[in-house]
């Protein structure tokens, strides 16, 4: 066996892990719990989460692109638009997908109790699951279980949320961040969870993000929208693409600002900025965790016809096995990076492309530099850190993303699993 | 050390391998032969393949769509058009791509040469390369090597010829087909090589197909596209595209067949299925040399809105690392396969996509079979042939593609190969 796999087989968090849980600041009007009720059988783990949000909090959010989707997302496709939210309710271990007529009675009887409990329209009772695809829930099993939970919920308990939505997940994941609106503090806190961008046995990727901030729907889902592009969707383990990947976004209005209607107004553009900051905090810690992950990857691309073509030769390479492979064997192997580049479809001039790795220029205008030195960059992929930089010659598009090594971990883990 | 990585790095053949090199009937018109020059440092292997091919033999082909080319495929991509060709020069070990201006000059140098050995316009003369990216190759080493080459051209070398093009193949791969067109028999043989769908230090996917039968350019590169895409287009080991990846179809017409003018011409039909059947063949040799493979897959799809989409699905299937990890974990897994469904973008009815293994049916009508017996699936993934069968419920298209297992293998040769 590898010595890159014993950590993650001996349960351990990611190597690649933040030292400890963060200081997450509440947000007023919301208030959650995580709590145990059965789903993580045998193990007395946490596995539900409800958060309750304060009368007139909007909701805005993304969902997955799958064709076969969860039945918790389909419901949370329908209830979007009406952008109104009064609870949450999320379980891990079963992610409620391909699980048919019953799989959707499973979301009515959720969201009947918790209309019932929080006194409001079925329409503002947002649900998500997540956990083993395929096999069915006890119909009335998570509804019954809220009643029990809306004593204990609290303000401040975003690490018991956070450890109730994991499921492979190595560590908890959490962010917050403060900003002055008009003279008005107003905070965004936000939890994740994901181990692998996508392990579709413990689908999925999840994001709740929470702000006191007074802005319209309309706004949020358009912010919530770029914010998303330029973090969850700049983020890649393995490439696949869950049922049940739910990024939900809700802001109470406790904070007591003039309300954001537009986001292009004035007041939008720092929110929007650290909006952006959570969410990029977020989806980093979710490659951190990403399974068998040995090494911390950014790949910054520049001179793409446009940002979005910046994004896809990114991800190309990030999606790369070769370029996985060659990261975790720590070889500075740059014909990897312009096969990935190459096969993106996206147009990039081969006699102008720069790549850099750590800082040192390997390439320049489509040849290797004649002084190129190999000590400093394969010095650099010893280290848990490594940074790409490609230019592809074309234009002034630009996009950043993360990713990390693909090793003998992964393997192990999404070979092994079942069995 | 894993089990399944030790056959490759022993050096020894895939275990996927055929028993052995097969009979391949020489094609009039046709003489080729392989030799070591050196490029294949210090092993004394054969690196260097030459072909020549009798005045008036037109010739077909498809390239990489990757936008970071080598010069080789630069210069076919020029002379295709034209549809004659007199001789192919194919050189393993560097793959003469990222090489710049000196790249270039290398392809004249070696069509220059092999023109003048000929006799022939330099349009005629095909190149290919596959080995290292980024490297320099000596401008003239190549082109002076290749007078030695024509003493010892014969009508049968293809063993030889197939191992010169060689990279990290672990077998030579090679197919012949026989029919008759109208009272006369007509040969078609060709050779390959690639192990990876591409592994760009050492790309890439090459096929060389040689017949006799008389057929126009334009009749032969439609045929040639078509099969192409129903075969070589319908694998995957790693989802890599190279910058290499060449096929090349000459047709000598020494089989004095009345020619071929129109793909829908009735003579057409027999040579078009016998051109597949062979480069069916060759294709799955390649996936049977994927690098760390230890099962080979077969994926149908059926039910879908075309055969675009069917294709697109499968290839999505194909390339999941979860699908393949937990076919090397011989883990009846089926959730992978309908989130692998679910992220080809394309159109499938979630309540009606059926997924069987080894023939034996687990979904039907988007649910888990209620008598769904998991013992003869197991046994079935402990096996080296592995059949999955997946049909999306909304239309008539249909494609089968072929993929290999993701291993510790896999890792071990591509986070390894260089240091």
């Amino acid at each position: 066996m590898s010595q890159s796999v014993a950590p993650m087989l001996a349960g351990g968090r990611s190597p690649l892990a933040p030292a400890s849980f963060p200081d997450v600041a509440p947000v007023p009007g919301v208030e959650l719990t995580g709590a145990a009720i059965g789903l993580k059988k045998g193990s007395g783990a946490k596995d539900l989460m409800l958060v309750s949000l304060a009368p007139g909090t909007v909701i805005a959010g993304t969902l997955t692109r799958s064709r076969c989707p969860s039945a918790p997302v389909d419901w949370c496709r329908r209830q979007l638009p009406g952008g109104r939210a009064r609870a949450i309710v999320v379980n891990s271990a079963n992610a409620n997908a391909f699980t048919g007529n019953a799989g959707d009675r499973v979301v009515d009887n959720t969201v009947d109790a918790a209309a019932a409990l929080f006194g409001c329209p079925r329409t503002e009772i947002f649900v998500a699951s997540t956990g083993v695809i395929g096999e069915p829930v006890a119909p009335r099993h998570i509804g019954d279980s809220l009643a029990g939970l809306v004593g204990r919920l609290r303000p401040d308990a975003w690490a018991d949320a956070a450890a109730a939505i994991m499921t492979t997940d190595t560590f908890p994941k959490a962010a917050s961040r403060q900003l002055e609106i008009a003279g008005r503090t107003v905070t965004i806190s936000g939890i994740a969870k994901g181990s692998g961008m996508i392990a579709p046995d413990m689908a999925t990727m999840l994001a709740f993000v929470f702000t006191d901030a007074a802005i319209t729907a309309p706004a949020l889902q358009t912010m919530a929208a770029r914010a998303t592009d330029r973090t969850f969707n700049c983020i890649t383990v393995d490439s696949d693409t869950s049922t049940s990947d739910t990024i939900l976004l809700a802001a109470t209005g406790a904070a007591g600002n003039t309300p954001i209607a537009d986001h292009r107004a004035k007041p939008a553009a720092p929110f929007a900025k650290a909006l952006e900051a959570l969410m990029t905090d977020l989806a980093q810690q979710v490659v951190r965790d990403g399974e068998g992950a040995q090494k911390f990857v950014t790949i910054e691309v520049t001179g793409a016809a446009s940002s979005r073509a910046a994004r896809r030769i990114g991800l190309a390479v990030a999606n790369s096995p070769l370029v996985k492979t060659a990261i975790a064997g720590e070889d500075a192997n740059w014909g990897r990076i312009v096969m990935a580049v190459g096969k993106a479809g996206e147009r990039a001039d081969r006699d102008r492309l720069s790549i850099a790795m750590g800082g040192v220029t390997i390439t320049r205008d489509g040849q290797l530099e004649p002084a190129y030195d190999e000590t400093p960059v394969a010095a650099h992929l010893r280290g848990r850190e490594i940074h790409i930089a490609i230019d592809v010659g074309v234009g002034r598009g630009r996009a950043t993303v993360w990713t990390c090594d693909l090793t003998h971990g992964y393997i192990s883990i999404n070979a092994d699993y079942r069995s």
